[in-house]
């Protein structure tokens, strides 16, 4: 696979005339090489490709990377790359203007040899990466796989007295056992706290009264997955209920819309006008949702804002929330993958229509 | 001391003639303020600073941070910034090319008020960071506790049979029980993998003839420590111990120069000219430290290339190690601060002259 991912971004090289392009990003490398390299560089040609790296990679980097040669680099990378591109006649490179600093392109250029000419070609390893291919979408599933087990053994694990910290430490325990990574700090936010949509876990004992919002990422050989649910120990109540039902409609109204071909800014909006209906759409404070894959955030951003259109095997976050200051927050999130005519909810199996009730 | 911090800051804007500095990474704002902010920006003014988030973090900031206006953007942070500049005719604002990327810069540009001037003021926080005052001294020396005492820990815990995974799953815990994170990922690497400067954890079991090297970071309220020890379960054989003892060796070497005002160049060269004499300079394939504290590596570089001085009151790793390909690898890491008169080792009470061993 990674070959023939090598192979796409090589047709970009030729229609954007441009001998090499020069990859900085860990998530692009290992998109394109399956290696997850880290501090290193790689440089796709027309026909050649080499990897970049220091002595503390390299060993690994040659045992793992297939047609692409090592270059061990015991000064900088950049003088190493300097000198492959004399030896090949390499004149023209591409590079992404998000992935250098306005820094580092000026020490890039001070080192490459007279006549280089760096062309900004952005977005040329991310456009690939918009559409999943059968390997990713496998990566994200196993990902998810784990993070909806994870769900469910928080909803045995949790009893009321425990504070936000000690449901952390449990989740730790299962990232351990099950070899896993999070993408991302998880949110713990009970009563009040679930009103920040990014609240950062504290001390705070769950009482049975409160309603308890967790939003966690789970990393597996690199794919990343994403998922925010509601728990509750006791029978909700009318206030809770309101804002629920509300936000799970909001969630069906841009599940709804979601096929390849429609503007992202659509199904936002679609959330956005189910939520207006009952006054809480002022409440809805972030964007609908985000593309995700070996970055934990990746076009396409589903928000009103972006001019974007959905295609069919992009996987993103569909996650409307209503935030009451002081009072509480309900967001829920799932993931979902855009087909021709309409989508795969992939964590359909946790979707309810109510928060989950806890003992 | 965010205050002091503030100020100090201030007098570099008059210096390089500027308006005001916008500061766009976490560390950074977290030195400045206190707040450990994301996504947001922080513009210090000769007499007002404002911070600048979306409606996700604008709650809580507000609650953190004096002496600072919270502007809540609804659209981008650019176009708040914008405005606010607008308001009160900013003209020249120092930015550091290190944090913008060329995209980033031109999206800035093109959104500032007509006839702003940006003006590169490289490293304008860092050169603050550099040196540590009293309160990040003892947010180091913090989290270092966490780092020594997991140490500890690991002597008692670790036995013959368990699987590199299965020490980095009882480390998850202690991580969780004791509230503080890993600074970077933690290397557990035995046996032949400890000749990888950088291994991953595998699911490798550790032998009773293995070493086994454990290079370890902590994060306690944002600051980072950084050690390695090694292991062993059996008595140490001599060509373990040739290669430790000439370790050992090389990193009491260059802590005897650590002072004042010595060159890192001539600090690097002092563990290296010892290696050399037991014929393994060769094998010594990285720089000897790096600073540490909010980032978990931040300038000076302990290195031959570089031409930085250590001052008073920075602090810095010291790590010596020697790579011996399919066979092992040896590396002391400690942590120091350097004084007017010599340096002090904080992770002093772990120092030993033998690998630790194990039961």
């Amino acid at each position: 696979m990674a070959h023939i991912r090598i192979q796409k971004l090589r047709k970009q090289l030729v229609s954007q005339k441009i001998d090499a392009y020069l990859s900085v990003r860990d998530e692009d490398i290992r998109y394109l090489t399956g290696f997850p390299a880290h501090e290193s560089w790689l440089l796709v040609g027309l026909e050649k490709a080499a990897f970049f790296t220091d002595p503390r990679y390299s060993q690994e980097a040659r045992q793992h990377l297939k047609g692409v040669a090592v270059r061990e680099c015991r000064g900088s990378l950049r003088e190493e790359l300097a000198r492959y591109m004399t030896r090949r006649s390499l004149k023209t490179i591409g590079f992404d203007e998000r992935h250098f600093s306005v820094f580092s392109l000026k020490q890039l250029k001070s080192t490459l040899p007279a006549g280089t000419r760096l062309k900004a070609v952005n977005d040329a390893v991310l456009r690939l990466r918009l559409i999943k291919d059968r390997e990713e979408i496998s990566g994200i599933k196993e990902s998810l796989a784990f993070n909806m087990k994870a769900y469910q053994y928080l909803k045995t694990m949790i009893h009321p007295g425990m504070r936000e910290r000690d449901v952390f430490a449990r989740l730790l325990e299962f990232i351990s056992k099950n070899h896993i990574r999070f993408a991302f700090d998880p949110i713990i936010a009970s009563g009040p706290n679930s009103a920040f949509p990014h609240a950062r876990i504290t001390d705070r004992r769950i009482e049975r009264k409160d309603l308890l919002l967790i939003d966690m990422g789970m990393e597996k050989n690199g794919y990343k997955s994403d998922l925010t649910r509601i728990f509750l120990f006791a029978r909700i109540s009318p206030s809770v209920e309101k804002v629920y039902k509300a936000v799970a409609e909001a969630q069906q109204a841009a599940l709804g819309m979601i096929r390849d071909g429609i503007a992202v800014a659509q199904v936002d909006q679609a959330a956005r006008k189910s939520l207006k209906k009952k006054g809480l759409d002022k409440q809805f404070i972030h964007s609908l949702g985000h593309g995700l894959g070996l970055d934990i955030h990746e076009p396409p951003r589903l928000s009103v804002k972006s001019s974007e259109v959905l295609k069919s095997g992009m996987v993103v976050t569909v996650e409307p929330g209503v935030y009451l200051k002081g009072r509480f927050g309900i967001r829920i999130e799932d993931m979902v993958l855009v087909k021709d005519q309409g989508c795969e909810v992939l964590s359909q199996s946790l979707i309810s229509s109510h928060p989950f009730l806890l003992k």
